[in-house]
């Protein structure tokens, strides 16, 4: 641009040019920093949703072979029965138009229409919690795998990711009671306690209820190992899901132009170095307990070490990262480790990085400050009343499926395997060993002739 | 900046400085606009890209254990000999320099040269087209998976990348004769016509040249079923697939800037809904009909939804997206769905979001407006030149190559399966899978002595 | 903005408004510079990453059944290792605060620390380089496969991550002596030399010293094939190795603002079109020289041509890359692929390229300026040097471990296969193979019955 555009021939300012011409600059600008956030929150939302890639090939390859295609379709489905519950009511409920009028529940945008605020157009952020959203419920079919009944399995994804899911992400994310309980609300960066805990407590729930695996105890009542049918798919599933998680955790900072750019950063880093350490702690407590190397054991420790940080993972030191991720790799279930990775918040974090987040204005964790405890408290109190939460609808929505006599799969069907019994073969057809299943099935079935009616049930 | 940059120390304004620091910012802008949709369209590619493993992996899952590592290799040589056509001849005939001058055909910039507009510089426009024609070759492996020479494979898969699509995309994409039909225009974003009929169709006109499988269909012309070795990574490819789609779709936007972002955003959020209204209307025709909770038809359906959105996905309501995906898993063949998707366009298209992607002049569907039928009738002729070109080349191509007898291996090859017979060894050689096809081949070959002469041919 | 910001109600410019003006929006648009660039790094620092996956599934592919979870879990530690070492000393070595000081090392920013620099806030910058790090690592694991002991592996891995790696990256990359060689340097774009070459020549090394496989070679000295267990897993590998190397290579401009993003374009093609070439290039090879269409050479092929073109990705015109990528593929060992790659930044580099790069004063290739030396002989040194640095660090390391017996497991160990003898049971335990393995070995065992005693060691 030359100076004639700014200034007339006798050398005066054209107002009305330099004017318009930093107005036009401004707009490419702001086009940019629109343009740049979506490509994030969407490239990060694409990366969540191949964890349900990587949460199908993990489930799949932990369980026997005879049900390969039964957890694939109930992974498959998760995505797809989600995207339709989320789109009807997930959104609405989680952050439709109306949602700041009470702290319970949002209204408005069913099916993403338009509300009193305006036609619906957060399509970045619909498309990125419609991914969150999936992920909470994929978390249950691991815990329920080899003998939930299909149709009950597809209800819950639907209550889940329409209903229970959604109202825990507007406590939390959409201005809901628990985003200023104690007048200083949670803080669960990536989702700790919306995501992990609801789908890991939902999963416990499911799994006490609908009973253990048939054969899975002795009669001693000790437990006979069941082992999964590919640990390279179950390691092929982890990676995929570390690599999601880089869309989860720094992505949750929802944009990356003005500042963000920094948190972003240090999530990707506290994500790995959490990972890394939950990893390593695995291997050696299993080294030291058992006497193996175990790949499944590390896998989990893995694991555990992303969903520890997912809460803190914008707002701590690295050094803190390889205690949460160690820390998280000791507990036993995906429920507790959500449920330490939330407490983590309000042990670990820094009230700096906080700020350099956007949120100046709230305590840290006690650790980085001694005098802090409302971090941790709003925390802890949020975590007991969205277990409490979930475990009040879930409960009585496996009960009720038990009632009905929806719940669980038939003995002979489970000793048959799902994928014979009802997706009309096994998942490796020209496999000698879905064909040695298949004959002792029939063995089975032969010495019981109870069990053979139950065949074509649900 | 302080204000000594833009004001003498009179106070009077330095008008060099004014414009010179306002021509700097412009040029940072202006990059951050190039860097923005550069990072954009190659990530896009990459993602699309990554659908080749993705049709890899679904193929292979498809075809017997014996053709395993046949499928592989035309999948990875699809992105191979596709990339070096493409290169030297693709590009040319899509968007080669001078190819402006006539509706047809591109030319100019063979090998990337330079042209008479000047050097080659659309490096990333290059290699998300080239992605985009690996695509479209890729289609056609399932289709005459397991029982056609090599040789034919890869003469066909540089014929299609050189030639056959990058005339198509030249016609809808590249400023040829479709873009302007009827003084309209046809209007695919993505590509339901341009790939995916083209793929589809030279795919079903090979299939039926090359005729089934031996043993498909037994003495009363019955189909004899013949699954896939493995569901599971069937269904890993469909994650990848759909994965992949969201470089196709949102990408095929070309660019992040100005206020591209929100016509990107849509392309994410109506893929999503279509994939997942696919894949349930799927599961609930073939548990109606076949009595069975069917992974391998949800996949397809998915598949389905994917491909139908694909050429309005940039347009369309939400709700559209639901019908079109549900209509497309019904579907029976690829070609067919790519064909009602492109019509879909001239269905369901809303002017609004046209403008609002620069195609301000356009009608949209007659479903939105019910005196528009310009884009219906445009895409439904267009559809049919499309199908013509690609029926008028490729059946005379196979068919020579038929008349040579290089278009199907022998039977006994076909028997033992191309893994031993062509590529040195099963594709999971501890496997007594492997072992007992090898064996039982090996009786089929003693018991057929004339078939053995036929094993060292293509 | 109107342009009352500008000016006051009396028409007079508002100098201070105008300044306030431009500094915001100035500050903006630098955000949006950070904003991309670390958006850009950190998406290809991910794609990196999944390297790892890719590199696991290619060797769980390459090796027996009996040593998937042994392979599978070695990849998985060469990440959470190299996080932890590259986080503790790797980082510090490499970059570290005060690494200008000399030209041999870096040092400070130890555990990612504070320094005399100011606090560590090079968070993007870690990640990326920590996953160039993991994969130098991961090289190594499928070229002592299946006979070194888990203990020296994970101390290999440990040390190459914290030391071997980060000196060599300070010397090409880190400011550090090799980076103005003859007072010119070397130049390797994306790390032939720095990682392929370090990487390839430790595991070369380690696989002299440990030695080859039980039974690899027979009575009379010749090779005995030992197949991997699944050439899909290998494909898989190879297309995901593929797919990160988008991250690798045109990751590796470190940034895609200012200009920045001619050179990521022309990277992404070029790799695309050296893979192409190094795939058909082996493709031909194989069928000219064993009569076979061999998936597994392409496989390597393709991974041959993506070293061969990753030092000079950013400066080569596209024919070069199809050169560069077709000798690469001629070459048997991944050492020396990067030796080749490195050599071809002084073979075809164009001056234009680097100096659009931000080399301007550089001299290119000698055969596109037959009078320029300097770099071939800049990097025929430098990568001369680099190879007796790992030769002279990991010979007597693996020396050393051999002394101490922790080197290679035991004959009886490599004949059951370490996931049974360390793992705690087969990778695919519903398999008959693995139960056929077990059999055997304890068959084996039971005839050498000195073989027992070692079972539980290392």
């Amino acid at each position: 641009m030359d100076s004639t555009y700014f200034f007339a021939d006798d050398g005066t300012l054209n107002a009305t040019g330099l004017v318009t011409g930093f107005n036009e600059l401004k707009q490419v600008v702001e086009d940019n920093v629109s343009g740049l956030d979506t490509m994030f929150v969407l490239v990060s939302g694409y990366m969540v949703f191949l964890m349900q890639c990587g949460f199908a090939m993990l489930t799949a390859g932990s369980v026997r072979t005879k049900n390969t295609k039964n957890v694939l379709l109930k992974n498959i489905l998760d995505a797809c029965v989600g995207a339709i519950a989320y789109y009807l009511f997930g959104w609405a409920f989680a952050y439709g138009g109306d949602s700041k009028i009470n702290g319970f529940i949002g209204s408005g945008n069913f099916a993403l229409s338009a509300s009193s605020e305006g036609d619906f157009d957060d399509f970045t952020g619909f498309f990125f919690q419609w991914a969150f959203a999936a992920t909470a419920a994929t978390i249950v079919s691991g815990s329920v795998a080899e003998r939930t009944s299909f149709y009950a399995y597809i209800s819950y994804a639907f209550f889940l990711t329409a209903f229970v899911y959604p109202v825990v992400s507007h406590w939390v994310w959409g201005g809901g009671f628990l985003s200023n309980i104690f007048g200083h609300g949670m803080i669960d960066f990536a989702g700790c306690s919306v995501v992990h805990m609801v789908g890991g407590f939902a999963g416990l729930a499911g799994a006490a209820i609908v009973g253990p695996r048939y054969g899975r105890f002795n009669a001693e009542g000790k437990p006979v190992p069941m082992p999964g049918h590919s640990a390279t798919l179950c390691t092929l599933g982890t990676f995929m899901l570390w690599f999601g998680w880089y869309g989860f955790n720094p992505g949750s900072a929802l944009g990356i132009s003005g500042g963000a750019y920094t948190v972003v950063a240090r999530c990707a880093v506290t994500t790995t170095i959490a990972a890394a350490a939950g990893g390593i702690t695995t291997l050696v407590l299993k080294k030291v307990m058992d006497h193996i190397f175990d790949l499944l054991a590390v896998l989990n420790g893995i694991l555990a070490g992303l969903v520890a940080i997912t809460a803190c993972c914008a707002f701590v030191e690295v050094w803190a990262a390889v205690i949460i991720g160690a820390i998280g790799a000791a507990f036993p279930i995906h429920g507790a480790v959500g449920f330490w990775g939330a407490l983590c918040s309000g042990i670990f974090n820094s009230k700096t990085y906080q700020a350099a987040a956007g949120l100046p204005d709230q305590q840290g964790g006690f650790v980085m400050d001694i005098s802090e405890w409302k971090l941790f408290a709003s925390n802890l109190v949020g975590c007991i009343i969205i277990v409490c939460w979930v475990l009040v609808l879930i409960v009585p929505f496996f009960f009720a499926l038990n009632v009905m006599g929806l719940l669980r799969i038939s003995e002979s069907e489970e000793l048959i395997g799902n994928d014979i019994s009802k997706h009309g073969g096994p998942a490796y057809p020209n496999d000698p060993v879905g064909e040695l299943e298949e004959t002792n099935v029939s063995d089975s079935l032969a010495m019981d002739p109870d069990s053979s009616k139950h065949v074509d049930e649900v």
